[in-house]
């Protein structure tokens, strides 16, 4: 691992990953996290030096041929966040969609996804099975209720992973008041955040949330839409994390689809090689030496 | 789908995978073969135009945070691929390492690689658990009896699926008439390809193989090494199918890499946000509008 | 395999798994399918001579520590379903809750569960997720369109797939009109037979149903807690499967209880040696000869 | 769960399943520990007060629709003790073959099983793929050095799991020396016990390895084909625990052929309904009443 993931593995030596979600969502800085979506993209995360990563439900979607529509099953997710934990030591928030079914379908996903080395887990308060907040117009809200029955239930059984409640009020088109009323609900069944959801493409309904919510509890956004707004706004809002909650695959997609048809037309990579990551930076991103130390520690001269 | 796809569509309907892999080797044309590692980077090596897809067990093994080398199991491999085939209609050439075990593990595995979708399977004769051909000095040929017994049971098992034998005998040091002895004991063990490796910088053990072999059987190789050789000598060789192993994984690492650099360095990703795949493309590439559609067509009115 | 099973693969080799389970269903005769929920189980239900099984959520659910209140994901049925029918080639039943989620989710079960060799899917009319029919007494019917619009999908998506729609009016306590609506809606939507469950100790809603159905679709029932009623009723009735939906599992936790209990107290298994199956038979049923044979075959002498 | 689950559930709170297991291990007592295969098969075996479950590799492949010749992956085994993992809270010994390839492999092996709560892993000293160790003549001993380096690999990379040495000297016919040089091997490479297998009828050769090893570490015996041998012959023996290592399984398989073959001829279950474990005993055992308090603490009166 290189100095950088390092420096946070002797941070781990002292706090669990839940522990330093939490310091990260409690501190008064405006902090960024970057989603990802496998082991590599993982990895490349905590290399930039984010301090934790976001599973994009989206984008893991996304490689696993499927659509943002709960079209992988909950245990797939669970597989796709295991890899991303067993290549990084900084905190996972796990996107975890509506909870994949009730209260106890929600409970069981923040079980496994704690064993599976996930910080925290963040539910929304849609109906499954749920569709990408980006797509379409006829995105339901679950009853009130319900859902702080999903944020009990997972508190109750994994006391220790951070639970985010993401609202999709502004999503579903039911306003600020509703918006509030539930991000305080939600506060009130136990959640450690709030993820507050808006596809505009300015930060109005933020703004005007933060405005009135007074940091009953840290908020948490993902600016895709409305990115332009910029660091020092979301900063003086008082937002606590913003997420970039597909760029490393958008930025995957773009490259791959260049390179791709590049080789394709021209036989070969040579004009493009050198954008490309070479062999030997890719074996070491992914740790190969630990391998071969590994082997002469076992095997002696064996090899 | 795009209309690129859809030709592929068309030519589906009438001819199995594994027969279009076929015809694909045994034209005297050189094709080339691009590399993928999940769903999304498949449908994009489709449209760019391949006409197979080269699931590639170093990139499969990096998105799932592992070395190449056997790290990931034989039914993470398949799982891998099923995403792959259902997000495209051209053929998936599987790279299966060494078949992970014996004879009976090689047939288990190219049953279930033909079952999920795929068209080919390519099995090395190297032994278990095998090293990335381009890392270390240690690598340990096959016995060839041993070999010839995987790909006999492969070729009984699975008759349809196309049974491509690699020679590791370049790569293992073990020379030209190594490699000519091995390539005919794997042609009379039932392969219906050869894909022979070699590491160097020039394409010279290629070129030697080539002038001896005369075409008992289709060639395949994978030019990482001697890509700047050119399509011309690979054309000249009577090379049938040329590979780019990894080469859209190592697109997508390198534009991650810069992408999350940039955006954790600048706050924000307004600089680079116009090289980044919309998500409106995404969703194109993903066939959301497909579920909409179905949504009209199932529910009618009611939604 | 068995002589009772070769015949089967005699009729396997003329008519695919579908069409053998359509076979069964339209027949005049009643026929009896058996339960069964891992690799073992089938092949016993095969070895018994059941024409077909049925791939029991609550059995499949229970040997996966879960309960039958879809715990387990949607990808976790497929992969037991897949286990299943890769040993035996009778047809399989699978026990498709509700689907899993709505259209979407269900289109993409019914798809996969064909992909492994599943001959049908059941799919019920209640809402995800469900409770197994036997417990509790708050069951919720879903509404018809919305179900009808599970059929229609599974219809298209997978046209050869046997789908069989379960009517739990009786479960849900929505009497015998509401049963007769729903099943006449799931036929026009594509349903190739009703399964109509009931939890009467008696058969009285079951009579009821066939006498005013008219058998315009075969009908197929679970008489769990009614099998008392006998096969003779079921026959007069019109019935066209009978299932025994849960009885091998039933059988197997009887008899692990008595010999784990046994084995404990009396600090070894002397004196129910005689009751356990030889280590030999058990070698025979999973055919290890098959594999003494490939050995002999792909090695020779080598061994 | 029953009373005598729950008492092990007052000592899981002081001591890890791997403390516990060792402490098993260690005591001056005999202890018998039982094979299970699956969730219900787990918690059948806690209900019968064993201290501890054998995660069988032959009931485990069985159930799985497998031969014991590593057919399934070791992914699929690591899935399969989850399952057993959390149905229980008594230490799992899992059958880790011989850690499914080289040394990376078994460390990787090791890793993920104590992550999904085994207590211990146990790895045999023969060449990957293994047979069955009661099936054929050409059993492969591994080389001591490489099965050393397995061993150390394990014990650095899970520290806390307990390592067990599976020495298969008799099985391979290399008789009482090499299983002695063999068990001291194992014992400086940092395993916690040795587990001598025999497949006589008779105790001899455990018998014989016992008077000359001193207890220099427990010993752990399989006498799946000398159990007439006695409890108190083991005792005096000086073995620490004894395994019945695939009994679950073969009284499952009993007993589900008996019933599928009566209920086949006498189309129902009528004689045999009480010899099968009722549907409210099978709900118990299954905790489904924790199910519907959860729906009433969480709903309240809202179903």
């Amino acid at each position: 691992m290189n100095p950088g993931t390092a420096t946070v593995e002797g941070q781990r030596a002292s706090l669990s990953a839940p522990a330093r979600l939490r310091n990260l969502l409690r501190s008064p800085e405006l902090e960024f996290v970057m989603s990802a979506h496998d082991g590599i993209s993982a990895r490349i995360v905590a290399e930039a030096g984010f301090p934790a990563i976001w599973a994009s439900g989206l984008s893991i979607s996304t490689v696993m041929g499927a659509r943002d529509n709960n079209e992988i099953s909950w245990t797939q997710l669970v597989a796709a966040v295991e890899v991303m934990a067993d290549m990084t030591s900084i905190p996972i928030i796990v996107d975890g969609d509506t909870g994949f079914g009730d209260f106890n379908n929600a409970r069981r996903l923040a079980r496994k996804l704690g064993q599976v080395g996930a910080a925290g887990v963040c539910i929304e308060d849609k109906v499954f099975p749920k569709a990408n907040s980006f797509v379409g117009a006829h995105h339901q809200l679950a009853n009130i209720d319900d859902f702080c029955a999903k944020l009990r239930a997972c508190r109750d059984t994994s006391p220790d992973l951070v639970l985010i409640a993401r609202v999709e009020a502004f999503i579903c088109g039911a306003g600020l008041d509703a918006a509030l009323e539930r991000a305080e609900a939600y506060r009130q069944a136990g959640a450690d955040a709030i993820f507050m959801h808006s596809r505009l493409t300015v930060p109005d309904e933020i703004v005007a949330f933060m405005a009135r919510w007074d940091n009953a509890l840290p908020v948490v956004i993902a600016p895709t839409t409305y990115a332009a707004a910029g660091a020092q706004l979301f900063r003086d809002a008082g937002v606590s994390v913003a997420i970039w909650a597909n760029h490393t695959l958008r930025a995957a997609v773009a490259e791959m689809r260049r390179a791709a048809r590049t080789i394709r037309e021209e036989e070969g990579p040579a004009r493009i090689e050198q954008d490309l990551t070479p062999l030997s930076e890719l074996f070491e991103l992914m740790d190969y030496d630990e391998l071969l130390h590994a082997e002469e520690r076992y095997y002696g001269h064996l090899r």
